[in-house]
């Protein structure tokens, strides 16, 4: 049995509901958690949890180890190098560089083994752009920070369904040019390998979804199932691995067709994202695959509208923490076996 | 308080599983329905009855007005001009005059007010488009057979969800091209219509969803939400009903937000599709709206590979039959007012 890690959270943007999430999963669901720690301030924190009638000890910690110590009794918070003081609803440019070093630091600590996984709380990128920040998103920020040059993809779990977009913030019509068996078969195989290392699948099936109404009904209404999927899927059986498609987009997520998949893989961002949040919406977390550390998050925003009105729902994040405890396990169990 | 009278059954592809559900229909869910009759050959259904062991009295009548005294104790056919002889899973073009004929008679008996309302069983096109059939679909045919040349809208409608695709059975491509600021207006104006006529709301809520990720995230990751979506909704909003959107995509189907609206009207097939049928498979009805007949369906195919099986489901046949006398009674009401 290897020695026991805490996990590690960001703080998100600071005037979202990030704050708010890790003070209430701690105070909820501590009892069904691993230790975690936040890279948070912890005056910041002290004031939210005061101000929303949260009954929540802060313990001030320097090294991620004494986490493991603390956590029945307090939330573990590790200061930043700065102190954070944001309005509610009202990201400013001044609490980029703390949201930042938030972040690389959670990734060092991962990446050194000082954490078992990394869980971020959601930030606000406008508002890091404004600072400097040159990346399209949280994602391709960790990716770099880990280095390597990984692509990162991402797949969004909960417990009906998951599917993983082919492309994710690009135009619809982006999407389509960018669609191409190459693309459709580096997806699938990483998807296949993540369903076996992190999810302890030792068969996976992957579905594969079809890209017009009726997966193209045999080309009368559009070529691409045929010309650009069907092939790629033909590629990805030759691993052996249990591949079949392309399925009509609308019949891949009836309940019977969920039972036979353990993910499905989707031509574009909604296409993955509408089935996930119409089933699941409190309980999706987003995953990062093709990373060598294990980083999950919420499936939500930063919900600014209701930061500090004490209404956010951990929820997400709960599940979050938990999905990168159980991908963190099996990749151990993996690496002894 | 009008006389009464009964709905009306198409047989639909007599090698699927129309002629089960009928009679499934018709065991077990008499109770909970108004009287209908169906338009199909009473010997094939004593047939079907019989070796799927369903305890079924077939009743054959003349009249339409003859279904209701019958309707307690047998299930009212009314023979087609020819015999129906099929093979479970094997559509034959012999057969498809018959099938022409019960939609065609069907609708004169809605249209001439001996029926109430028109339920169609699933057909099979490619065998009634050997037969010289011309239209792209059931739905097209029926508009043609009404006459008036009015363009029929397909609205899915579930307990979870109403949704309404500007575009129907075209590649995804096309669908993109097909998207203006007029389609929204037209197919808002009806869905508006309908919402009040057929489902007696008084102050629809229409959500408009957007296309890109995101809506497009204010022109980053998208055009068309801002130049053609945003505009619809503003001239949909002079008539004074509530419209609101561009709606991300894949935030419009969750339970908070399905709470927001009556129905939402989709940019194409498969983002209307994917969520109802995710969520409420076995009892999505197809309505068209657009007619001035009542016309539903249920939605879902002629299922040929578990014709004559005994396993088929008539959950969703039972729920179009009921959301036919709903949305007949809710005409009903509204003339008389």
């Amino acid at each position: 049995m290897p020695e026991k890690i805490p996990c590690v959270l960001t703080m998100g943007e600071p005037a979202g509901i990030g704050g708010e999430l890790s003070l209430k999963t701690w105070a909820l669901k501590r009892h069904e958690l691993e230790p975690f720690f936040v890279l948070d301030d912890p005056i910041r924190l002290r004031n939210i949890a005061s101000s929303l009638g949260l009954d929540v000890e802060i313990s001030e910690i320097t090294d991620p180890a004494q986490a493991l110590s603390e956590f029945s009794n307090a939330l573990p918070v590790m200061p930043l190098s700065q102190s954070v003081n944001s309005t509610p609803g009202l990201p400013s440019v001044e609490t980029a560089p703390a949201v930042l070093e938030s972040i690389a630091r959670a990734v060092e600590y991962t990446q050194s083994g000082r954490a078992k996984a990394l869980i971020t709380n959601p930030i606000q990128k406008e508002t890091l752009y404004d600072a400097g920040f040159i990346f399209p998103g949280h994602t391709e920020y960790l990716a770099d920070l880990v280095g390597g040059g990984m692509q990162p993809v991402m797949m969004l779990a909960s417990p009906s369904l998951r599917v993983v977009p082919l492309t994710v913030h690009v135009p619809l019509r982006v999407a389509l040019d960018q669609l191409s068996t190459n693309l459709i078969v580096e997806h699938g195989l990483l998807v296949i390998a993540a369903l076996k290392r992190d999810f302890a699948i030792e068969h996976p099936r992957l579905a594969v979804a079809g890209l017009n109404p009726h997966a193209g009904e045999g080309g009368k209404l559009g070529g691409e199932d045929l010309s650009i999927i069907a092939p790629a899927i033909a590629i990805l059986q030759k691993t052996g691995a249990k591949v079949f498609g392309p399925v009509p987009p609308d019949a891949l997520f009836t309940p019977r067709a969920r039972d036979g998949y353990d993910a499905a893989l989707c031509m574009y961002h909604d296409q993955a994202l509408i089935p996930i949040k119409a089933l699941d919406f409190d309980r999706a977390v987003n995953v990062t695959l093709g990373l060598p550390i294990v980083r999950t998050s919420p499936d939500h925003g930063t919900a600014l509208d209701i930061a500090s009105k004490g209404i956010a729902d951990p929820s997400s994040l709960v599940c979050a923490i938990k999905m990168a405890i159980d991908i963190s396990n099996s990749r151990l169990l993996k690496a002894a076996a």
